[in-house]
């Protein structure tokens, strides 16, 4: 019999409950509002089939052999351009997808039992990255402005116990949808200078604002002080899983060493592919159809929320962006018992108590407007509304 | 000033050597025979733009959406069916290139000072990817026929020291070219069954034999007590980081939670395109090409060594597939001491002493013979005989 024994670590890792959910709603009849997809119709597949003609007719031998660890250099040197701050294409290291920014970032930055602050509630996503490397993760107070800046600076420690990050995503948050104001994040960097501490800045979802863009990242605001993270997957598409991390430069180094041991390098093809499309401002004609998009689909989740659950006591954020809306149901309810009543009832979401380090609060939910159509959400609100009902008689 | 404290494991973290002296080989007028690149005219490039029409026309915003971290259901269908002992598609999961294999595994099995065997050498993208979870990392001793039974057994240990697991690469092996004879695998095999031992098999280059197919893979003489890896980037191309673990049920879990806090999932255009050049058979007529081509290459190379350096007393070995050929000098010469002066006259190889896990030969050297044509293999090739000379002058 061979002896397999595991890593300790091993114990704390666990089924994503999103992803576990997401299986639940591949059944035919089930509208989900769980799972964080990109509205498919917003995929330029066009303009990637144009692309991938041209990368391979053209550099073929280059887009399918092995390449360099940090990434292509003319990405790179986009995703530089593109950012608010000063940021030499030197900085940029090249992911697949953002998720491996959060797993290089855990591995070069967390030992067994050191400490790690999070917002509250966070991505938990991001949970799922550290917890491999076996830290304390600590939750900071938040409202729906942000970061408390007291509390952090209440939680940091100092000494072999100080945190070794915060881990934050300023615009329209998973999974809250909150924005950190203006105000909160110079409060914030500034804070976070004095305390020495440095700053995980994730920003998947800046750009698909509503209204006005969000205010600027906390990175261009400290660059020395902060690690950023951005993405591909909600401005293009997810399943060529292209992301970015923006490091300092005596950070930067070891986060390639990690890159080049996780998979030597993220797929050429699809680096090239995506700097292909780019080209000529593609993305400034592209995201505002997204923003429209998903404004109006926001917008009918609200009114739906509005008519449906508004009489049951529920209560929820509207966000300025993003594609997440976070629901309260009224005292005495559980979001994970609620949710067989909801897939019953044909619609699915993810129930909140994932999204927190500590203290989950049961009574909270998740729900995505920009993977169903505006009616589906209709129909989907009013069967949660029923599912809710059903547990209250 | 922010205090970045960077976890202990970052210290063990490297520049991977091989990567660096690719960078100083892409200067023009060096003849690389360093770096493990797959001869690019082997790209099936118009096979990949047919596909990626095919699949972005079909299928293109699932193509382009989130997916299943356990990977593409019709590509683990073909990995399944392409290997020669019962596999079914539910014990495959898709990495991002089979390096990510390493890593996974690495999360899973291995804890802070616990320890790892691998052969004398090894491959050193191995060595780096279990690093960042801090094993001691032990060598079996190895001779041409692979690794020493005996060796293992007095070196696998008990208790909390037991070794996790004996790293092994049977075919064309990275970076000796070796291949453990059919014996040497009946008797590795048996003997970790009686030890309790996992194995964890690597075999990206099995595909890649001159005359005759290699022996069964150990995994097949005992799947329960084997992880098994294999890759895409040898027989179509490594730009789309394409690879697999095939692992017992109750393994099989925890490295898809690892893969899902990793990166989600290895792109699903990516998966499908692959799936795609897979039908009908491609690889049945692709692959003998890159065979019969690596094998002239082969050929010529040691038609040069003949030449060149038998008369300057280095020794290599003849491998019978796979990318690589394994040098060791004259006593009293160094090969990281050689490599400057290689490439002064224009030709880039891999100094032999980052493979070793321990007790190094610094004599030792690592040649690709994939990558350059025959007559530059013949100008490298007395280029670096020129090297040897200036070094015993």
């Amino acid at each position: 019999m061979t002896n397999w024994t595991l890593a300790q670590r091993a114990a704390r890792m666990n089924p994503s409950v999103i992803r576990e959910i997401l299986k639940v709603t591949e059944r035919p009849g089930i509208i989900s509002l769980a799972g964080g997809l990109p509205a498919p119709q917003t995929f330029p597949i066009e303009a990637f089939a144009d692309a991938a003609a041209q990368v391979l007719g053209r550099d073929g031998a280059a887009a399918l052999q092995y390449a360099a660890s940090e990434g292509y250099a003319p990405l790179r040197q986009a995703v530089a351009d593109s950012l608010p701050w000063e940021v030499h294409p030197d900085q940029v290291l090249i992911t697949t997808g953002s998720q491996q920014a959060l797993d290089l970032v855990a591995k070069v930055l967390i030992d067994e039992g050191s400490r790690v602050l999070v917002e509250t509630p966070t991505y938990l996503g991001a949970l799922q990255a550290f917890a491999p490397m076996q830290p304390r993760i600590e939750a900071v107070a938040s409202d729906e402005d942000g970061i408390d800046a007291d509390d952090l600076a209440a939680k940091v420690g100092s000494g072999a116990d100080k945190a070794r990050f915060l881990y934050v995503l300023p615009n329209f948050q998973n999974p809250t949808g909150r924005t950190m104001t203006e105000a909160r994040r110079q409060q914030l960097v500034e804070r976070a200078a004095q305390l020495g501490l440095p700053l995980l800045e994730d920003n998947p979802y800046g750009d698909l604002w509503f209204d006005q863009p969000p205010p600027a990242p906390l990175s261009a605001r400290n660059p020395e002080g902060c690690i950023y993270m951005g993405s591909f997957s909600k401005v293009l598409a997810p399943g060529l899983r292209l992301g970015f991390v923006v490091a300092p430069a005596h950070i930067y180094p070891k986060l390639l060493q990690a890159k080049q041991a996780a998979d030597l390098h993220t797929p050429s093809f699809n680096q090239r592919l995506v700097a292909e499309v780019l080209q000529h401002g593609f993305l400034e004609r592209h995201v505002p159809t997204i923003r429209q998009l998903y404004q109006r689909q926001c917008q009918a989740m609200l009114a739906a929320l509005e008519q449906h659950l508004a009489p049951l006591g529920v209560s929820w954020s509207r966000p300025a962006g993003g594609m997440f809306l976070w629901l309260r149901l009224p005292a005495g309810l559980d979001a994970l018992e609620l949710l067989p009543r909801a897939v019953q009832r044909g619609v699915a979401f993810v129930p909140g108590a994932a999204f927190y380090a500590e203290d989950a609060d049961a009574r909270t939910l998740r729900l995505s407007f920009v993977t169903a159509s505006e009616e589906q959400i209709g129909t989907a609100i009013a069967a949660l509304a029923d599912a809710i009902r059903s547990g209250c008689a």
